[in-house]
Parts: C-alpha cells; structure tokens; sequence
C-alpha cells in the first residue's frame, strides 16, 4: 500500500529534501518515464542542489568499473558520507548477462540506507539519456547525497556526454586498452581529470602505465596534472589512493574558484545539449506524423530532391525558420 | 588564373559531371566553408547520383586505416575504376604529426588523376561534419566515381554517425584493439559488414582473430555474416582478400535488394542527423546573441531556474514550439 500512496508534486518534494529513500525511488522513475510530475519536482527541489559531489566514472566494456564504484563507496561511507549512484547500463543486444554480473558488485550496498543506487539502460529516454542523468543527479542532490558516482561505458565521446555534467571525471582502463590510449593520443578522447588502470596483476599493467604516463606528458604543462593509479579493484587494492587522488582534484577545483567556473559551464553544456535532443526529437515525431513531410523523404530516396533542401523545408515546417543554420544571406 | 576562374552555378555543375578535378576541388572547399553556392550545385547535380559504391572504414587510431585505403585504392584502379576517398582527421591538439605519418600513404595514388583524395577535419564544419561528409561524397559520386571510400576514426557510436551513408562499412582492428572488441560484445558499437585485422605479424594477431571469431558468433544468425580478413596494409598482404570480401558484401546487397532498402534507410538518418545539428546550431547561435536567453542560462548557473525550465523557455523563444519534446500534455 505504501509503495502505492499518492504522491503529490508537493509530498514528493518535501520527502526528497528529508532523504526519503522510496520517494527518490519514486521521483526517479518517474524521470525515466518522463513523466510530468518530474519536471515539476526538480523544478522544486533545484534550488537546494549544488552541495553532491559529481564523480564522473567512465571507461571501456568489462574494465571492472561498477567493481571500483563499489569499492569507492566503502572508502566514501566510511567517511560517513553519504552516496548516490548512478549506474548507467548499455542496453546490449546479446551479452546482458556478463554485464549483469559486473552490476552486481554493487549488490553489496543494497542494505546499506545511506546508499542510493540506481541503474538506468541507455535507450528509451524521452528526452534523451543526458536528460534523464541530469535530471536524476539533481534529485540525488536535493536528497542530501554527498557524493554522487556517474558511472557510464565509454570507448568516445558520445557516451562521455553524459558526463559533461561531472565535477571530476575518472577513466579507468585495464592493461589491453591498447584502443583507448590510442585514442586520447589523438585527442580524440577527452583528458580525464584522474586515470586508474585496473587489474594491476596483469603483467602487461606496468606497460599500460607506461603508455598512459607518455600520452600525458604530451598534453598541456599547466594547471591539474591529472594523476594515474594502479588498482585492483576486485580485491579493492590501490583504491584508496584512487579516492585520495578524486578529493585532491576536488581540493584543487575549489581552491581555484574552479569549480564555479566549471559547473557554469558544465550546466550550460547540459542545457544546450539536452534542448538539441527535444528538437531532435521534435523533428522525428514531426516527420512521422506528416504525409507531406513524409513525401519530401520518399522524393529524397528517389533521388529527386537533394537531402538538404529536405532539411530546410522540414525545419522550415516544423520550427518556421527560414535557414534553420541561422546563416540567413542577405 | 584558372584556379580563380570564376565559377558559376551553371558551370561548376557541367565541369563537376564532366568530373573535372578543379571543380570537384572548388566544390568541396564551398562545401567545407558552408558557401550557399555548394547547397545549390549539390542540388543540382544530386540526381545524377547514386552511381557509386560509397565504402565506409573505420577503426581506432593507430590502427593503419589510411595504409588499407592506400592499398585498396590499388586493387580499385587495377579493375579500371575511379576512386573517390574522404579521409576524415581527427584534429588532434598535440599529436597531428603521428597522424600526418599515416596519411602520407594516400600521396602515393595524388598523380592518378582518376583518384581524387581529399582530407577533413572534424571540426569548423558549420552544418556538422555528417552535413559536409554527406554533400562530399554526392559531388564525388555526381562526378563519376565508382567508389568512394569514407575513411574516419571510431572508437564508439558518434564518430561512426559519418559512416551511417556507407554500403559497406568496414572496421578496421589490430592485436592490441581490446576495447573494441569489449565494445563489440557489449553491444555498444554497432557490428560491420566487414572486419580486418591488420598487422597480422603480431604474435596476437591470432588470438585476436579468435576473439573476433567469438564476438560474431554471438550476433544474430541469419542474413550477411561479416567475414574477418587478416591484413598486414604495409606490404599490401591480406588487401585482395579484404577487397573481394568487400565486393561480395556489395554483390549480397544487390541481389537481394537490399541495396535500395539500406540507402533509403541511410538516407532518412541523414536526414534527420542533419536537421539536428542545424536546429542545435540554430539554438546555439540564437542563446549567444540574446541577452534575455543568456540571462536564463545565468540563472541556471545561480540555482534559481531548474536546467529543463531554460530548455523548454530557449525552445520556446527559438522555435516558437510549446513543448518541443512534442508530448503536449493535456
């Protein structure tokens, strides 16, 4: 009966604010189904954001990544801080049950009332998966979580996208991420603010880290120096060095006036980003309910009109703009 | 002189279907650049298209995807076909050299006048980069070629959104490419019609191979089976293979129709990829110069207005929509 009473928009804000675990639950859901009643409690709660910690967590398929949240928030709660967790889970078309069994790590804190977890499947947002991330961290916050872990795959930015929200972002690689090193040598991954390379057992670690020290030394000599740890996280060896090295990124943004700056624009990222999914979106509904724009399609694919004169008339009939580049010639 | 021969519409369309190489050159620059001239001779000539066999390649960096080019381009013009190639750069911040290195292959084939190369950045492109690849590919296609090969890095789903107009998508892998193939597994890079393993000398390349081989066998079971090929681009080794496998990917395409159902399908997403960079630009543009939006990004920043109350106010303001993820409640 309990899990059924009604919450009202203002029940549901108050319960938030006090920590309640079942009207997060419940808030958060209702983020997921983008419902109505969402928008209006975050719209509530948002002024009492702002105190979470945002750690970003991201890295390649199978690196051990919920096995180092889970880990983390062993070392968090034993500073009795409080812990929110988003975990956010690639929806794979055949391979669910190894995830799965990585996701259960985190099992471990379930009875923990402190500890808020939440898993999420990367398709089916209305507004898209930034939405529902942003949305769900700000619920998190309101409810008093100190720390809040954004845990995310990654292998490009895309996926890195939903951490554009994070305070600090960790990557975590494993010796094999031959890709991954690769990739931000080319500046084609993000510089994150702290590495960890896990499964320090492997013997190929110490070359990773060798790899990773090198890609480094290439990037700018100023400001944070993001560091690299060596871990083991299933048997949570070189975690709390791992945790030391977040707070010390956190120390730093905050000595620095940093962490204003760079929420500013982190918050400005979220908004751009999330209004070019509703407009995304706007556009495929749009089309799909429209014969006209429908048919300007089916003349595309017969080769009679040129794919961008079909861009500009669906986005001169859907948002009435003349040059949807806003590069209007004179 | 010639090279600033004034170009009209009229004349640049006749000399890009003659396939003259300075107009194609001059077209890809207006259509680099955004110039309203490119829209209007892509226009014109798109429905002369259709003709080429747009092959797509990908990989992580490193991997030697310019070399394969290099050498495909070979085989191509050994069966007396012209070649068209876009070589996506990633614009790397401190590496450029490296990657430099791996381009200068594509200069063996710059005296072949029926190879036309032309290099891009991924950033600076005012409609996005799938909007600049898109336009390229039509005017090298109006232009004659009978392949065009659309080389880009990928290491996840946003880089290979500039392949979604390829036929044929390859991807490119090598001993080492662990988190690749973690991305494969877990679903969240999408599988190709075709894979190369290159650098096949690698004391891993086998375990590679079968890791490969273990990945694929999880995919759904009917229909195209993509087949791996294991390559070494340097001496040109394993290339023949690749490119027959290629063809037949081409030839499975075409006998079962599916060859038209792809390219309407592709066509539609770039579409739609199209229509959303511009209305992202769009909003983008419209926030800088107004104070009133820039006001409500500020109070974002200061916590007094919730991020999905400025989203929906800026799509208000932009597009004049009420709800613009268009779930209108009642």
């Amino acid at each position: 009966m309990s899990e059924r009473r009604n919450w009202t928009r203002k029940r549901l804000v108050e319960a938030i604010l006090a920590g309640d675990r079942r009207a997060l639950a419940r808030a958060i859901t209702l983020v997921e189904n983008g419902d109505p009643l969402a928008y209006e409690v975050v719209s509530d709660v948002y002024p009492k954001t702002g105190h979470a910690f945002a750690v970003g967590l991201t890295g390649p398929p199978g690196v051990g990544k919920s096995t180092l949240v889970s880990q983390l928030i062993r070392l968090v709660r034993a500073e009795e801080q409080t812990v929110g967790v988003i975990s956010v889970d690639p929806s794979s078309p055949f391979t669910q049950g190894a995830l799965l069994g990585d996701r259960i790590r985190l099992t471990d804190h379930f009875l923990d009332p402190e500890v808020f977890i939440r898993s999420m499947g990367t398709r089916g947002h209305l507004g898209g998966l930034a939405e529902t991330t942003l949305q769900t961290l700000l619920v998190l916050d309101a409810a008093g979580k100190d720390v809040v872990f954004l845990e995310t795959v990654g292998t490009g930015q895309s996926e890195v996208g939903v951490l554009s929200i994070a305070d600090t972002v960790v990557l975590a690689l494993m010796p094999g991420s031959g890709d991954s090193i690769q990739a931000l040598k080319a500046g084609i991954m993000e510089i994150p603010d702290v590495i960890a390379i896990n499964k320090l057992d492997h013997p190929m670690a110490e070359t990773m880290l060798n790899e990773v020290r090198q890609v480094l030394a290439l990037g700018p000599h100023e400001g944070w120096r993001p560091p690299i740890v060596l871990t083991e996280a299933m048997r949570g060896e070189g975690v709390e060095t791992l945790w030391e090295k977040i707070k010390e990124h956190r120390a730093w943004l905050e000595a620095d006036g940093e962490l204003d700056a760079r929420r500013r624009r982190n918050l400005a990222s979220e908004v751009f980003q999330v209004a070019s999914s509703r407009a995304r979106r706007h556009i495929e509904r749009a089309v799909q309910g429209d014969a006209e724009l429908q048919r300007l399609l089916d003349e595309v694919q017969a080769r009679r009109l040129d794919p961008l004169t079909a861009v500009r008339e669906i986005l001169q009939k859907v948002f009435h703009v003349g040059d949807a580049d806003g590069s209007d010639t004179p």
